[in-house]
């Protein structure tokens, strides 16, 4: 398999940095080739803006969408985009790996998602008809391909349990599974999570790489989570709210998954 | 009152620069002193990393957390940071205003709560023991201020009702209300959130702003969100999960709002 890393954390010294260099390892002795996209390393632009295209439409205004739209169509988007689209459309399986921070990924990584997820490349893709939303939610440019997240976390995994203070991780990080990644077409794969990454000793760590290791052994056989395709009946169109009939009474993130 | 408005807009001839100038004439109309942190505008870093303090703790290791701590502690933030906890400081009401993107903030806001939210301000705040974890989620050095999010979304309200497919709106929010706001201290208002914004004509543009208008007037009246305080007896301390007796049965983010 080709497997893209997409790796964010400023210091190769710490968990993370031990981490990515453990899968980068695991995956290539396992026969698999490895790109890594080292977003602090490559000194990534985190902010979308007017400089993302080498010709604006309209030299007045700025549009992040129509912009998108026209550079990507035309070939004229910023060459640090088009790389990494062109490392994702290689990839067989994608795995971001970063520190949660502020009960999201961090800004260089939620940056490298809005550059490089160009309007036809990740969103605008598609038929948009009485019938159709478009090509996403189970379909699009990056159907096919699995994603997996790999996140660290400083709380402990109660304060993240169905009952926790911070709210379930599962929650949390829906709005990437769901909205980031199964949005133009990945499967993904349940994440893997290291709580309370201020108590590490060479026991705990152990046990991470064990963990982390089979987890990496498995990309190919994990069951993905079975979030519901958009057009495939489940979902009323435009609307798009589930059909009546479908996990009747249910509501919120946990009704989408089948 | 003092009002902060931290906008993340790109483009100020679209519909989030009208709505940011209309809020700053209505708020400053009604005698509030408004300041505003127009993050595009400033050309502000979004990157977390150690050129985030003027004297590292360890010149051979960043720590995100430890070198806050003591760059906060010290003095030895890098200006920006400081200038921006200055105006948190000085704000009775903080406005964050921006376009959901991939389903959370643009990164340049990420960007700026990782950075000007350092250990000692925003985390990492009072006493840590057996009955309390931290002054935070209700206390904190923002409390006593209260903050609001003004959002705008391309897609239907329905997309984001509670059978909607991309997750309903106030659980996409919750990382940032209570995450983000409520965990420092801020007392949460609920959101104003414009849907559907490209097709956006005149009349909906005045129904917009009569909204948001009622919603800028009654700032000081309006009910906050009635999230569960950390230290008030609802949680266990430390696993910080809600007590057998609160909420019972009930899991995920609704059962942290009383």
């Amino acid at each position: 398999m080709n497997v893209l890393l997409v790796y964010a954390h400023p210091e190769p010294r710490s968990l993370n940095g031990a981490l990515r260099d453990f899968t980068i390892e695991r995956l290539a002795a396992a026969g698999h080739t490895v790109e890594v996209s080292d977003l602090y390393a490559m000194n990534w632009k985190a902010v979308l803006d007017a400089e993302d295209t080498t010709a604006r439409l309209d030299a007045g205004r700025f549009d992040a969408s129509l912009d998108s739209k026209h550079a990507y169509k035309n070939g004229l988007q910023s060459a640090d985009i088009a790389r990494e689209q062109q490392k994702l459309m290689r990839a067989d399986m994608v795995i971001l790996q970063f520190p949660l921070w502020w009960f999201s990924m961090p800004a260089i990584l939620k940056g490298w998602v809005e550059r490089v997820y160009a309007y036809g490349f990740a969103y605008g893709v598609g038929e948009h008809s009485d019938v159709r939303w478009g090509s996403r939610y189970g379909e699009g440019n990056l159907a096919g391909k699995r994603a997996m997240l790999v996140v660290t976390a400083g709380g402990w995994a109660s304060h993240y349990g169905p009952r926790g203070i911070n709210g379930p991780m599962e929650d949390i990080l829906f709005p990437i599974h769901h909205g980031i990644l199964y949005y133009p077409g990945f499967e993904v794969l349940p994440p893997y999570v290291v709580h309370r990454t201020s108590r590490m000793d060479e026991t705990r760590f152990e046990t991470i790489r064990r963990e982390l290791g089979e987890r990496l052994d498995s990309l190919q056989e994990t069951k993905p989570i079975a979030f519901r395709p958009q057009n495939a009946g489940d979902y009323e169109i435009p609307a798009l709210t589930l059909r009546e009939e479908v996990a009747p009474g249910r509501v919120g993130f946990a009704a989408h998954v089948a």
